[in-house]
């Protein structure tokens, strides 16, 4: 297993805010939102691995713009790290109103998926290679993540937590 | 504003796996459940505040198992508690194979939303009360949970994050 | 077979009207719900038999009030009583407008439907214990409506109705 | 008001059975099917009242055959009868399996619609004028559905029911 | 191989636009229009075949008028002529504003299909039998836009293509 | 108007095939992939003219290869020309089996669009700028292509379509 880049697995996802998509405020709704993010960071998931995903976990999303009626949303995803059977994958969404030719942001967000064999079992996935500054970056912060993502679902001690600890309380 | 019981925003929402919601190993894709589980979560805020709401956040959520094609869905929603113009919603999730009498846990997770005036603008909502002592932990626990949003989107510093502090370095 | 408690069949489903179930008017349309409506009892028949389930008459409906676009919808399902292989459920459905806290009934409704072996045969069902006195009116009334709808379907003479008879023409 | 002719609003509907339409044995939903069936009625009714219309009620419908994945399936609506603001529709509804040239008949309906004016009151509609000889009998048989569904809608008392009681007892 | 009437593979499909198949401005979206008539012509090539059928290609298509949320859509499409394994479909589409009694074109056009047998491969189809005289303009002009295909299509050298250079150049 | 970029419209879609957009043998519909395709051509339109659009034409499409259930669609668009108030978009479609790692075209496309102004009536847009080998060659058959379309659609004589001319018979 020699390892694969992050950009190979990089991910660009374009859709147009429709009806049903939104709320009676004529907004995204956040649902229908993180179902297209799952979309494309599967896509990515199965670009890195060659091999089916499933959804194991979904970070912390704040939304902070409303993505309007009929504007574009515009979803980037990208492999940060892989860990024996998982990979975290990193997105970034905007909206978009072309007609007035403003963009905004609306979430950054992490999903970890986890490579099946054919019979269903988790199947050991290729390191990923960080090449550019922020590639790296996403890289190092996965560790962390992993730690806050294994203590909130109650499978490893804050204690355990080195990078963790060291990044909430830097002393 | 006198406050308003936890149980009177308890929300239950039910669905059928049907064949567009699976993958290819014909399993629930997450992003399809996080999608009703928004609407589940948006009713019981909205139970609460008697306000439209928009969903402001979500939580880490961890699929501990996958639900299967034609297998049932039960969501069950409540509101935890509620800080001046948003609500954390508690969420719990089953898959069902009623066929072989088969109930197993998908996941648990926490929605928050922000109750909107006619000019969508964040308008006051009323305090929680709650009643078990399942309600109380939870409503406790929110607090918590609320710190740790808030620096996980960069809006507190760790060190301020008191009862954060608390729970990961019990001494 | 010892039979199985009405109870223990009791579903419970919320969605909320979005815009592609509405009409022109922004009204719910009623096929949409009678979609709906059918999921629902369908859980409802697959509690009571563990076997899966095709749906095999509906009973006359009447729409009392239209729920509005982002209404919410409640719809509550129970067996009523079974029949060798098949099975009646009612169907009691609300509209609510939750800013202006405003419940409002849409309709009440009869699905039956037959229960399933893996080769597409009809299977014997448990008998259903009516507990509490709304389950038992509603139990005996199953049998004058399965006459009807047995007459409605051409499978049985108006003369052999004795039940329905008695309902019609008291005298 | 001069009348219009039953034949005016005929309607034909042409659909394919998609997986999401089918339940795990790959058949139709029954709820699907009546979602369609209430849109191609709905078109007949406004062929006939040139105005809105929503769903007031639904008969008895038995599903006789499955209509299976990958078939088509066919409605025919016409309008039988009308009374004042409301209308009924006749349905007749065909599966097919077009490979092997096997067509088969799904079951018959009733819905009723009235017709709305801008503001959404029921408004007036031309009476129906029968051609064919079917046609005539469904305009017959219209007065007594309507006396069935007064009763079971509770609006009717079964000994005022002239026309249905000569149906059941003939004598 | 006796051949087939053109009009026994006549299909009539009648669909309403909803909410969610229009653009900002209430108008049928072009791309949920062709997915309809995608539907209703592999139909009509079923019909004709008694085969699965894939789509081959689609000939240029102008849409003349926009059909309005709300309004029906009117699907017509029959075979014009079949050629060893492929059939040319035509279909016709018209909106119509029922309540204002206007219907209106929308446009033509001509979806070819290619009929296949159990192992995905191309088989024969019956020659198609044109009978009344729109039916053998069809079946002639089938010729020159089968050839206009192939050209487009980089499969046919321009020179070659008689029926369609009698066409343009007319000297 | 000084003129656009033909790159500042580039446009890319990602979608996964999901059981509902096949039809019996496990492929991509036509019409579902068309539909996408409109989608993705509409936002590179908005992107070059920054005004609402609607689809005046699609010119002649070939379906090469069946994309299959569970693989990737990728869809790229960019604008060729400008005419007015219309622009042709250039559409490359491929599948792709990332676990097989086999990419494959399924097709080519040129979809029309119109630019409109508030009222819904066609307003001008600006010149389009090819930089590379292949955004001239793309601009330049745009011309031809628009002969064509406008003999096919019969808004021209095939004796004035000069550039047509010279492609069908170059001597």
């Amino acid at each position: 297993m020699k390892g694969k880049k992050a950009n190979e697995s990089f991910t660009m996802m374009t859709e147009i805010v429709l009806p049903n998509d939104t709320n009676t405020f004529g907004n995204l709704m956040g649902g229908r939102l993180m179902y297209w993010m799952d979309i494309a960071a599967a896509i990515a998931a199965q670009k890195h691995s060659n091999a089916p995903v499933v959804t194991a976990s979904v970070d912390n999303i704040s939304f902070e713009n409303s993505i309007k009626l009929g504007n574009v949303v515009h979803i980037e995803a990208k492999v940060t790290r892989s860990f024996n059977t998982s990979m975290e994958v990193h997105l970034r969404v905007w909206g978009e109103d072309i007609i007035q030719k403003y963009k905004y942001k609306s979430n950054e967000a992490y999903y970890t998926f986890v490579a099946l064999d054919p019979n269903s079992r988790p199947r050991s996935v290729e390191p990923l290679i960080p090449e550019t500054k922020e590639e790296t970056n996403l890289y190092e912060g996965a560790l962390r993540r992993r730690q806050l993502r294994l203590i909130l679902g109650g499978k490893m001690k804050p204690d355990d937590a080195l990078e963790l600890k060291a990044l909430f309380f830097k002393d």
